[in-house]
């Protein structure tokens, strides 16, 4: 435990924050805070500036100018329990330091994430890998019938297994996805703000989702507070703009639409058709930034 | 594909090599050789010497002294098919590129790892995660059925919540561990070696262990074989004595083996039971490695 | 080499593109290429588009949607001569595989960066770790003059220790930063991007710039133009609007200027000197993204 | 600060120990402490074993069979003050999280690594990368006097170029190689273990030596004193034997001298010159090694 955390972090050490139906995100430790952020950049850029306003003002410079390795110099450590299907999700992100539980050599954690019948996700028509929308309840009511049934059938080879002296390295072979697994997960705060943007945003899945918005609302906004105010300003809220749309809005703001209807047609983001214009995906994408900033696409 | 590449690496490339019942490990490309090893360390070491005598040597040399980073310029890029479960310790290693396939885009792989009845092999005593022969096979018969019919009805399950319109990326939630991946894996070759030192030993689990195995004796031999042998040597048959096992070992060449006896009960390695000596873990470890070099342990 | 790897880029193989006065950058291998990518990406999304038109969708979209994984199946080595000053700046990233020119090993590199009178960068102002403009000639020419003296005498004092029989190691310590190195360098293509991400850039130091813009414009446009292309679109010309730019914009396109600079003056952006607006420095670097999009600042 | 650090490591925090002329390392920061490592590792493996003699187990066997991730569960934050000769090995070691000092942003540190008379060390005959002895004191006191001829003269360009109004990231770029520059280092304990084995070693270089000998027997030793003592025994004091060297072991335990003498001239190890043998680098690496074992090589 760090004594010179601020009295919020230091209240949350140990407690099991709660998330999906048995999981749950634990504090163990942290290195550091905003000031040893502040700290590490004036190894670089000397020591003048010493005010709480300057050390926010330098936070949020660094974090607008990617210059990450200030924040590096935080660290970490949290317990968390995740059913398997999303830790193979977590695991891809590779610069962290794990150590999870082994079903080699204990018995396998006797818990898998169970859906309620309302929370059984449709797939998503536009985007291939997403999910909108929820099934009706009286097919929800069969599917997490047949999962519980499913649960307990994986439960009970597993435990026949065990007792008949199979290894439990083998043993263990067809539990499902869902099985919960614990973790000890440490990681320096640059990559977990990494980690967070990728998994708060709404394209990931939803179960990751949800131990992300823990870690970041929950504990990050507590423990570096001016970071995790930049960081929602300059990354998770911010959008970007690529050469091709930067120039297309240049167009629109010069009040040329019939020009820029004409380039985005030539450069194939739109075509008419029935009289009206379809988009590509990337030119959906260019509307919904525009209309974020206050403006009108001309081809919708 | 490489065309500097030697003939029976060429010949490997697109070739996919079974693996377990249902898996595969594939060779897509190569960067580099044996050459390129010396090459690299030539930029550090100056341009002498230059005959392939002396290329094996300096391989030699470069491995045995933990020279590590030139063996980083040579890559290796593979396609393998792999059960899910093996595969969670297949990403623990870190230091890799890879691409998987994705049960969120798209539908999972029909096929999941089955065990033949005399395959299920039985839980160690004397070491907690790992597994020492066979279940009788009558066992086997009653164990191989269950998983038969257990992969079927997850399966089902799976087709049913597709079918009634589930997201992708929620349906797979509670397939088995058993079912199989596939990936795209990139890694240099000193990582390689590391990979393998650990996953081809006699600890690793046998799945793994396959996979390890394939890799090593079938692709890595013919790709880098002056490294391969080097490795052979240096690391996979090499045994390693610490500070202490060596003061140890002073006692027993000098032949005071009652000062050896009495120092090691004194650190506890041994005590008399029963008048005789019952060992420690690393004091049987210890014992394994003096018969390896052809001493006889007085303790025993 | 790569005989897959299209004309352009086998007639790189092998060829010193010379930077600075005494620097190169030569292509020694490549693994793949903007189809390896597509390649890859493929394995997670299952084989369905297959047309170059596709393919080039396919890399725009992984780029656009931070999807790096595919781009990290590709590789590239190069040798590169550089000065170690610059060297210092370029080895801070990380993920690469390196084997630099031992001058323990070896006798120095007897060149070292010299720079004409007319070189010679002023400090800049509003930056305080870059430059801007020039020094007058006159004074370049006697600085240019003293840095050959001073390299001469560092190169005499070099010698002399090693003559005396001062070993190499140590004889080095006084080599001045601008001592040319060598090494090899492989890193893989996302990472590489993100190199030259942060290299090219106009606040990146004048000599890593070249470096960066010989690598890219030279090698990568030539290696992999799709993902050249895409790169240039999305990274290089690309601006970032933050959640607060994001605010102050929907107010000005909204024509709301009054309270757009009064939300800007609270907020501590602008504050009124003399009857004109000072900007902060955020403030400023929000005014530049509003020209580049064919917008004035009110507050200018 | 962290409040559950042992006293001693407590009261090493903040103070800077020299290393070398005008060089310090001081603790700015621990996470965790040996109970960690434990913690981490149970996890894994179930909570059974409590006491303190079986935590000091448990941490040598983790460390003997290279169950590396738990020690990755410690972090430490190191403030340095280093020669950039130096450093420019250092930074090689890529797992660790940095932050230097900026001689683009702020003036060049006013020190560099000095050498007395007498440590003027010779060039090594049998190893073409180290030092071994000294020059005589006369020689001595004329390189030490040039050097600080050369030390002068190099500061007085940069400060004339820092005058006459150069850019920083400019008129640095001939500061001799022994200047000295800070940085904050953060590491892992697992990655701290490698960089110490690697650099504690007699063939490293004697300046980076001091800085890990400082770090290991000054710090890392009162931080995690199970761990330390683990490492001493397990690597820094450990030896390797070779499949190869096995072989010639058993040989040579089994009393057939003349069969190990013929076998290894066989395999080029050894060979006859003038009625002595005459072995070649790895003979001899060998041959310490069996003196290292109380044993006689028998073709010295």
């Amino acid at each position: 435990m760090n004594c010179d955390a601020n009295s919020e972090i230091r209240n949350l050490l140990g407690q099991k924050i709660n998330v999906l139906d048995d999981g749950f995100v634990r504090l163990v430790d942290v290195m550091g805070d905003d000031s040893s952020i502040v700290q590490a950049a004036r190894v670089s850029y000397g020591e003048g500036t010493k005010k709480v306003s300057e050390d926010k003002a330098l936070i949020r410079y660094l974090l607008r100018h990617h210059h990450t390795t200030p924040f590096e110099m935080c660290e970490i450590k949290l317990h968390v329990r995740v059913p398997m299907d999303c830790w193979r999700q977590w695991i891809r992100h590779r610069t962290a330091n794990v150590n999870e539980y082994s079903t080699r050599y204990s018995i396998a954690i006797d818990a898998a994430q169970a859906t309620e019948p309302e929370k059984w996700r449709l797939q998503a028509q536009d985007n291939r890998q997403g999910s909108e929308g929820y099934l009706p309840t009286e097919s929800g009511i069969r599917l997490s019938q047949r999962e519980s049934e499913l649960h307990n059938s994986c439960r009970e080879v597993y435990k026949d297994r065990i007792e008949a002296g199979v290894a439990r390295e083998q043993a263990r072979k067809d539990l499902p996805l869902s099985t919960y697994t614990e973790a000890y997960w440490k990681i320096d705060l640059h990559n977990l703000l990494h980690f967070l943007a990728l998994r708060m945003d709404s394209h990931a899945q939803y179960e990751i989702r949800q131990y992300a918005n823990t870690i970041g609302n929950e504990i990050v906004s507590k423990w570096v507070p001016h970071t995790w105010a930049a960081f929602l300003d300059y990354r998770l809220n911010s959008i970007s703009l690529s050469g091709t749309e930067i120039g297309f809005m240049v167009l629109l703001n010069s009040g040329k639409q019939d020009v820029l209807l004409e380039s985005m047609r030539e450069k194939g983001w739109i075509k008419k058709v029935d009289n009206s214009w379809k988009a590509t995906r990337e030119a959906e994408e260019f509307a919904a930034k525009l209309i974020t900033l206050g403006l009108t696409p001309p081809w919708q």
